[in-house]
């Protein structure tokens, strides 16, 4: 299949590698001319995972740059730049997502911004990074076309990576945006060391309000227990590199998230996604503590160890 | 309360000291004399949790020795020994279960061994050691006597120790079991070091196979989605310092089940738990695809690296 990925941060470039390693033909939409440049010269990608081998990939300078005949855009991009990309897309070929998170501006799931042509999403527990070193990993693809996440299937799916087939868009892009705020919360768990117990407690009731949002959207329960919600979420809260877990971390440790951000040196998703996800619980009427903890913690209204305090003191309830 | 708590490994231990911190009189049922005159004489345990304070606890020497006016007896006891000290028990009072397993001879869930008194079952992420340093932790107590299960969250509730009520007896006793049996090949994962993805794709899989069995067996989904079931899971598979993920690290790195069990040095409950859930699940006709690998990993009959690469090469299938 001839696929152009546009975006080669961490993501794109590990799932350029997939697609090479699948004996498809890769364009690499590059950020400009000079990274283009860079990983033609070199085979390898200058600034992430520079380690892997591009080699076959086709670098390409910039959007429209890349060769008419696409049959698959991949689209791995930062939240806040994907309605531009997607409002200028060429051509007609299907859309598959790899970015989790909403659509800053409006708070709409992005497959939504992509128009006139099939689109899919792919989420789950995958660390560019592990994936890059070939390590296996298990996804889901999912869209309202079933054909094409079948198709897509068929595409993507090797032994190292595992891919598994579901009907539930709505699910799949709400558990890949909200389970980057929940692993800021985890990370602070981190940063206040305040241990294995405390931080298991917090993935399990963050899971339950992913969920609850999830289904008030019309997403299937089973997606949040599944890959896309509790698998997901469970790598990004814990895997100590994990971006939105890190910069948790980091805030709780005294950064402000502007500094955070610059020590990572990549996308935070979870920082552009949690007040948009809070937007979105609010005008919907739905009950996000831990969301609302890290929104209230971000923008400075209240102190991290007294979020933590409130949660603990609550009068005892059931479960 | 005047509580007798019978069994002082680490949970016993860390458990009496929660109790104290509640204000209770608390006698620590030991193993023995020598083990009960060390406590009495140094205000520590000899073997578990060594740093913990347990001034202020009537160490017991043996079964029958506490006073008869105990109001409640707390069973922190591995799996193996809990039938015999359950038939032993002398008086009416109450009976809280801390002990996650089933019994190895019957399969029968722990509490159902405890006849003709009220009993609870209590299941959490409580790693013992972090509860010991006062880390923060929540718990579900479970009982079918419903004012008893609100009784003792009001004895145990507090800042430290959140405790919800749960009225899925099955459900919580079921999980409490099965995720040590999970949580071994979690350590699997980990010594074959396979990765973070592939450990949160075990993990998400393990809660399914969990869920499966325990509504067949009459537990409710939203347990298994709770602290017992997911929280507890997530627990036992990611701290490092976990007794059944480390022996699952140490057998994937080659050493026998019993090699592994001498260097943890405390009982390690997934081992016995895992032919015993097997059978269980097969007697049902529930797929425990994971816990069969483990079983048969530990039996000698399949390497490792099969179940892996077997697992990975399915045919692409919906989630």
């Amino acid at each position: 299949m001839r696929i152009a990925v546009v975006g080669a941060g961490s993501w794109g470039t590990a799932f350029s590698r997939l697609l090479l390693g699948r004996g498809h033909e890769v364009t690499l939409v590059c950020r400009d001319a000079e990274q283009a440049r860079a990983i033609a010269e070199t085979g390898r990608n200058p600034r992430y995972l520079t380690h892997v081998d591009l080699s076959g990939v086709v670098p390409s300078p910039g959007l429209g740059t890349w060769p008419k005949e696409t049959e698959l855009i991949v689209l791995a991009l930062p939240s806040r730049a994907f309605a531009e990309v997607a409002r200028e897309l060429p051509g007609d070929s299907p859309v598959l997502s790899l970015t989790k998170g909403l659509d800053p501006a409006t708070g709409e799931r992005l497959s939504t911004l992509v128009t006139s042509r099939p689109v899919a999403v792919l989420s789950g527990p995958n660390l560019a990074e592990e994936i890059a070193r070939g390590l296996p990993a298990a996804a889901v693809v999912a869209s309202e076309d079933e054909a094409f996440a079948e198709e897509l299937q068929q595409a993507i799916n090797s032994l190292v990576f595992r891919i598994y087939v579901n009907p539930d868009v709505v699910g799949v892009e709400l558990c890949a945006a909200a389970k980057n705020v929940i692993a800021l919360a985890a990370g602070a768990v981190d940063g206040l060391g305040l241990g294995d117990n405390g931080k298991a407690a917090l993935i399990t009731r963050g899971l339950v309000e992913m969920a609850r949002l999830g289904e008030a959207c019309g997403g299937r329960p089973e997606t949040f227990a599944g890959l896309a919600g509790m698998g997901d979420l469970i790598v990004t809260c814990e895997a100590r590199g994990g971006r939105n877990r890190t910069a948790g971390e980091l805030i709780a440790r005294g950064a402000t998230p502007q500094d955070a951000v610059a020590q990572i040196g990549q996308t935070v998703e979870g920082l552009t996604t949690a007040p948009v996800l809070r937007d979105l619980s609010r005008r919907l009427g739905i009950e996000m503590p831990i969301t609302e903890g890290v929104c209230a913690v971000l923008e400075g209204h209240v102190q991290l160890a007294d979020v933590v305090e409130g949660l603990m003191g609550r009068r005892p309830t059931g479960e």
